[in-house]
């Protein structure tokens, strides 16, 4: 590439100050810390929505990608779709949107997303992306369904270099209908994700674009988790543009989806509860699209691999 | 809900302006009425349009709705569906778009739909809502082929409580482009108002999403009513999250679709002239999509029932 | 129509600042030439990408539509499609996007679309439309992947009347994702430019929408124009309303698709090689969308001709 890099940070502020601004309308909580950070709920006590996850999405893209909801076919009852495309890949998934920071303190735990990793840039990940924001304000997203203590907020501010009063901290729980539209529009991110462990080199991914059904929210984390798994694995589709030879280009589509991995063909509850509910003993080459489309820009070959699987998202989503 | 509710005047405020400032590419007729009122003509001796119509659809939902063209395969030849979401479906549908005020003077009669039936208040679902709007400027969206009388703009800025001057009404025909657009655009409200005839409590629905085709305008009213209508029970699809117990969420799913009327399976026009075009004499549970698919976010099941009727929209569209 | 017409300039002059404003994010080059004008690159030097290509549609139709992308299903594999909707179609796709003026400076050839054409509307199109911009700044569009000379910059202001320092001119190639875009949203465009080939009068359309599939960007100029003709060709559907008799509806709807062609039936690179890339010798009737429906709105009725040949898209996309 012959340009500089963007700010997240900077393209992201005018997305996050209007979620925050239209929080009544949006159903959102605000509030503010005694030191000045901005906690917003998108669905612990409060209903946030789908709208919500939608607008959350596009602060976890880095104000880099657009979330638009589409009438879907795909999947008989469930009816709408998230559409994701961005301006530039790569860093709107992986440098901002990958849920790539894991945050601890006492018993809380959460990993948090978007644009305030490239900020804190400590993930190996971000030498190889040759990435670091430099913005003034911060902003993270934390799948969970508590509020992160104090400290934990005073240590994020101070790892992203920013004043706790430049902090805003998203709270997306899994099972709220805003959690389980910002996992599932994470359906780009975990193709690039998936790319980079199959060591394709990042800075050959031009553009993408990617679709997953929006799974009903379930009752429960483990089931909320298994659905929005299994929207990504057996529902979403994805086409990359790469450039580099052809046969790299067909290499990547074959390694890509969902199918290559030993653990795929049951929903993702069943493998989760078959490792005792142990996230790392699961093969990680399972989180992928299940359709999966890259484009050799050298040659303009397309290749195409996976399946989606109805029967699958049926059992998932009905069950 | 735990949050005080939102004004749909103040949300739906800067639509209004922007929809009046693109009158001329929108080509809308502007009226300033000698008291100061704006009258803005979507389709009687101007030609108005599709994205006109999806602008006064938002309008409808007080500011608090998205209304989308997406391109449609469920129905051959008819391309284009209208997709709604929302930030909160009761407020927009029920509080806002609902053509729940009934304006006659003379012999002009409308029904009024949009955010100032908030400000006004006195039907009786406000009561049920709990909510009233007190916001500075008031919109209405008449569904009419006449320029309502002075004396009626006079009535319905009073009703609002505001000066006649802060008073916009939009008329969109039902054989216009834009009145096309903005009656099936109602596809949502249409299944929230029938879940309320069915004694649901509004309170539970949380959020919400529909999409339903686009007909071609029809030359006169009647078949205007009819497609619009068609467009809706034959064609229309959505799909509701609510809270309390499973088998309400079951009994919901299974009472909502058009299936259910006794007058389901004719093209509406058929329908409306064997009952001698008296409206009221049409079984109000006709009034719904095809296809209703509801989750109950307790458990997170969900309940679908109800379809898609291609040859009534056939027969209806193509007539 | 009783409205005089928009500015197309004006119109269009924040899509184009916010696109140079946003050049960093959106991958596109800007140069401020010696004499002040601004040429943005979208795929020569630069990656640009699809988002860029949207915009650029967008600016094509002189503000005055939309483009959008959505989630695709009619054609395995190319899951992305554009829908193009309009304020008004003549002016925007006519009047703006066509690709209407030939420019060439020594061994530069390339041609503009875009809104610039209706300052300068020295077109014989411009006369019939009644059309004629008097915006202070212009925007041309080039389809190219050479910077044009200065001279030719110099040339283009003066025939479009405004100083050097208030003309943007946007590259885009063939062969780059913002050209592959730009060139597939003219789906609707190129069905009103075979309705005006067919003296169908231009005062009747009165509103249409279009969807066609994004192609893979190809390596080669000659493969690109094949699959992005293909595109449209073969892949493409669009409807029109307008006025006028119904008969004169159902003859327009009859002539306008591709397949009513000598050449309709092989991809447009074999038939472009058929003519030893003669562009001007191939049938001008094979440029317009695979289906087309079209309502008579002074009768209601609707009249659909043209199919979509998958096995075409498969050959082009795919080969």
């Amino acid at each position: 590439m012959t340009q500089s890099r963007p700010s997240v940070g900077a393209l992201v502020a005018p997305h996050v100050a209007s979620l925050v601004a239209d929080a009544q309308a949006l159903r959102l909580g605000v509030e503010r810390t005694p030191t000045g950070a901005t906690i917003v709920d998108a669905g612990i006590a409060v209903r946030g929505g789908l709208e919500a996850g939608r607008r959350i999405t596009e602060i976890c893209l880095g104000g880099m990608g657009k979330a638009t909801f589409a009438p879907d076919t795909r999947f008989p009852r469930w009816n709408t779709a998230i559409q994701i495309t961005t301006v530039d890949p790569v860093i709107a998934c992986l440098g901002s949107q990958y849920a790539g920071w894991s945050l601890s303190d006492g018993d809380f735990f959460a990993l948090g997303s978007g644009p305030a990793r490239a900020l804190w840039a400590k993930e190996e990940l971000f030498g190889e992306l040759g990435y670091k924001d430099a913005s003034e304000t911060a902003t993270l997203v934390l799948e969970t369904d508590k509020r992160p203590p104090d400290s934990l907020i005073a240590h994020i501010a101070k790892e992203c270099g920013v004043a706790e009063d430049k902090l805003t901290l998203i709270l997306t729980p899994t099972t709220s209908l805003a959690g389980s539209v910002q996992v599932v529009g994470r359906v780009l991110e975990v193709a690039l994700h998936k790319a980079h462990s199959l060591h394709f080199p990042l800075e050959r991914i031009v553009d993408g674009a990617g679709v997953a059904p929006v799974p009903p929210p379930a009752a429960d984390f483990m089931s909320g988790m298994g659905r929005t798994n299994d929207a990504v694995l057996y529902g979403g589709e994805i086409s990359l543009y790469v450039e580099g030879p052809e046969d790299e280009a067909e290499q990547l589509a074959n390694g890509l989806p969902s199918s290559t991995s030993r653990d795929h063909g049951r929903p993702f509850g069943e493998i989760f509860a078959g490792y005792n509910y142990d996230f790392y003993a699961c093969d990680a080459g399972l989180f992928s699209p299940a359709v999966v489309t890259v484009t050799a820009l050298s040659t303009g070959k397309s290749f195409t691999a996976g399946a989606y699987e109805p029967s699958l998202i049926a059992k998932s989503f009905g069950g």
